[in-house]
């Protein structure tokens, strides 16, 4: 065995235990309430990186969560890989269907139970393992590495455009790995070669100055809760197609070869269907399963409300009504062109009697697809090829990672996604878990790819 | 002047500092956590008719919240006058929207503002004052006074039903006042001849067993927002015409005269707007406002949730949805009759990936006509000319007073409304409240029409 090896099985427990209290803390990026956590999440990672041997490490501020560094660069003549994560993580509501409190981590059947543990910060605490793990048996890293984890992925990244900008220099690298990632399956690893990318808003729909009594203004006063209704419900087709004019224009039409290789894909419908707990699947028409969540943009209302949502009954006619909007986008679709398109849509269609108020969200996400030659690819290629003793399959992704356009607009270069999150691990749900095997393993393929990369040169 | 209108005169600010007392008690029928505080009410109530000098007061237990009883019967060979109003008030959200907390009563230009101040609280206290004001002056009653006040008015009398049929040798009498009502404005005095029925359910609709990442799976499942807007947009046409099959087929078409005599009133649509705050109306194509509010029948969204609501973005494919929907009806709907065309309709209305659940509100109530010919009504038609100078206007409400068909069907008289709340005092709604001339007005209006009730005899 490596010397590399050794050194992380022997610490296997006490790798847990750090993933324990790294997960302790709730880094909710989307509640304001949430900031110092969110800042201490970064202070806990940059702790962790001091201690792996990284150097110049910083806390670095940002117009609003911050980004952690961290860098090794003795290895003249070999690339720099610069290795992506972040340390925020998504609300937990509806709290009451957690099993085990969210930030209270609980190890149940080699799973280990809080939000965040896959997404992302099991999976990101793996490359500073591994890194820790080379420098002390080695003594040097087999590459010059930079590490930038973010605190804002879960809010789409707002100011790191900004913040990118200004520190080209600081994160300038040949290689790019997103820890950001996931592989198909517990035995069949994969490589990721496209996401989708996102835009939305909020609306919100006023009626009168206040709540009214159904009875004394019911059938005359316009409803805003029918009227947010009658305006979303124009959005889609009972088919499952998005009716916003215009907005699948700069949709990419799928050659047959792209359609194929889909199809080819170990897919199995049941165990989806299993895995989210529906009977039926439901989407745009014409599509086969995987093409609807990779390869076609969607519509989603994340969240309704208006009036009374309390126990019994209160027979108001409310005055506000409001729904958050999100779109996952396929290219060549425009992030800003598609929320306009949807705003022009709203105005279109909102009834007489109320007004409309629309918030886009400051996060949009460009569709994102990587070229298949890239070197941390070959390289991904190689080392998952040997620990899974199957060659990766190339598939797709539905959701978005807006760091990903942004490293390509700001540094030039295009990541690789190697991440061992498994599909099933509930991100962004009740109950979400990583699995230790892949925590382990994925310590294992990071101190691997950073050979392999060192090799390659 | 009269003994008992000095009688009121001299203790005007002791009844204020009683009602500020009795709005003080949180008395929300509808949060089963305020059961107490509807109980603690009916107690408050109880004592207040005592003192008053009632006799064989009792807070009378029903299968839900109490209700409060009191008589004077000495007045041989004179009517039994029934007086009718409720304890329990509604909820107070949107909390943030008021201007002094609801419970905390506060008196700004001669206007007490507080949840219920107007309905109920300060309309029931009138009649208790004015008994207690003639007792106390003339030593007697000039007819027999029976009260029923009620603690689940507002969330629609559930239990009243098999109260009343147990009781119905209590409250056996000859002429029903209700408290629950008002007047047209502060110098038009009018009476009320028909009412809206009500019935309503709640429907749930549930995806995935649990939120899902709209990433991952958005596109391929479906989310149960999009499936409740399609079900609630196909019930109400563009037009403001409710599109449930059958939904119409029993409504009474009003008579050119009922229509001409409606057109007649002296209804402001711009003071209607500016009530309320809005700049256009938007009802049923075809009827005018007064025919919208008093005529026809709504289906009205009370309420809608589903998702995430909070701060920010958080891209979740949600698995619930609800909505709170009820209907005020015009004769001859039957409550149960259209709860049943609703759920058949959205049963057809559901769209594939997911189920729904109904559940029908525990309170209808059916649409009430009171004929001209009351002696309760005369009388108050008398009464009300002498104190404002004119004659009342003949109006409808597009309100419900469930208790009014009870009345009726279990002890065979109908009610005369012989309120004072004004239509601006924001019932059911933030900032709640009273004119304190209209409590002032009101109690000399009872005093008044309880005489004409013993003369007329």
């Amino acid at each position: 065995m490596n010397g590399w090896q050794n050194f992380i099985e022997e610490r296997k427990e006490e790798y847990v235990s750090e993933l324990v209290d790294f997960l302790r803390i709730p880094s909710i990026s989307g509640l304001s309430e949430h900031a110092d956590d969110v800042r201490q999440a970064g202070e806990w990672v940059a702790e962790r990186l001091q201690k792996a041997g990284m150097e110049a490490v910083a806390v670095m501020p940002t117009e609003g969560h911050p980004v952690v560094y961290g860098q090794w660069l003795h290895a003249p003549g070999k690339p720099t890989v610069l290795i992506y994560g972040h340390f925020d993580v998504q609300p937990t509501d509806p709290l009451e269907l957690w099993e085990t409190p969210p930030f209270e981590p609980a190890i149940r059947d080699e799973r280990i139970y809080a939000r965040g543990a896959s997404d992302n910060k099991g999976n990101m605490l793996i490359p500073i393992i591994a890194v820790e793990a080379l420098l002390r048996t080695d003594g040097a890293l087999p590459v010059n590495v930079k590490f930038l984890f973010e605190g804002q992925e879960e809010i789409g990244s707002p100011h790191i455009p900004e913040f990118l900008k200004n520190h080209r220099e600081t994160f300038a690298c040949d290689v790019i790995l997103n820890a950001d990632s996931g592989q198909w399956s517990e035995d069949q690893p994969s490589l990721l070669t496209s996401l989708r990318g996102l835009c939305g808003l909020q609306v919100d729909v006023t009626g009168a100055d206040s709540d009214l009594h159904s009875g004394m203004y019911g059938g005359a006063v316009q409803n805003p809760i029918h009227a947010l209704i009658q305006i979303l419900s124009s959005m889609r087709g009972l088919d499952g197609r998005i009716l916003i004019e215009g907005f699948y224009d700069s949709v990419r039409i799928l050659s047959d070869s792209e359609k194929a290789q889909i199809d080819s894909l170990p897919f199995d419908e049941t165990e989806f269907m299993n895995r989210v707990g529906v009977t039926e699947l439901f989407g745009e028409a014409g599509f086969s399963n995987p093409e609807r969540i990779w390869t076609r943009p969607t519509l989603e209302l994340n969240g309704i409300w208006g009036g009374f949502q309390g126990e019994g009954l209160k027979t108001v006619l409310p005055n506000k009504a409001h729904a958050k909007i999100t779109c996952r986008l396929v290219a060549d679709q425009d992030p800003q062109h598609i929320n306009r398109l949807i705003e022009a849509h709203i105005h279109k269609n909102t009834p007489a009697g109320v007004k409309v108020d629309i918030t886009p969200i400051d996060s949009n996400a460009n569709p994102y697809s990587m070229p298949a030659d890239l070197p941390g690819t070959q390289a991904a290629v190689e080392v998952l090829s040997e620990l899974y003793g199957k060659k990766p399959i190339l598939i797709r992704e539905g959701g978005s990672v807006p760091i990903l356009s942004l490293l390509l607009e700001h540094l030039g270069a295009y990541a690789t996604c190697f991440g061992f999150g498994l599909n099933d691990e509930k991100f962004h749900a009740p109950n979400e878990f990583f699995r230790l095997k892949s925590f382990e393993l994925g310590q294992r393929a990071y101190c691997k790819i950073l050979h392999r990369l060192g090799d390659q040169s």
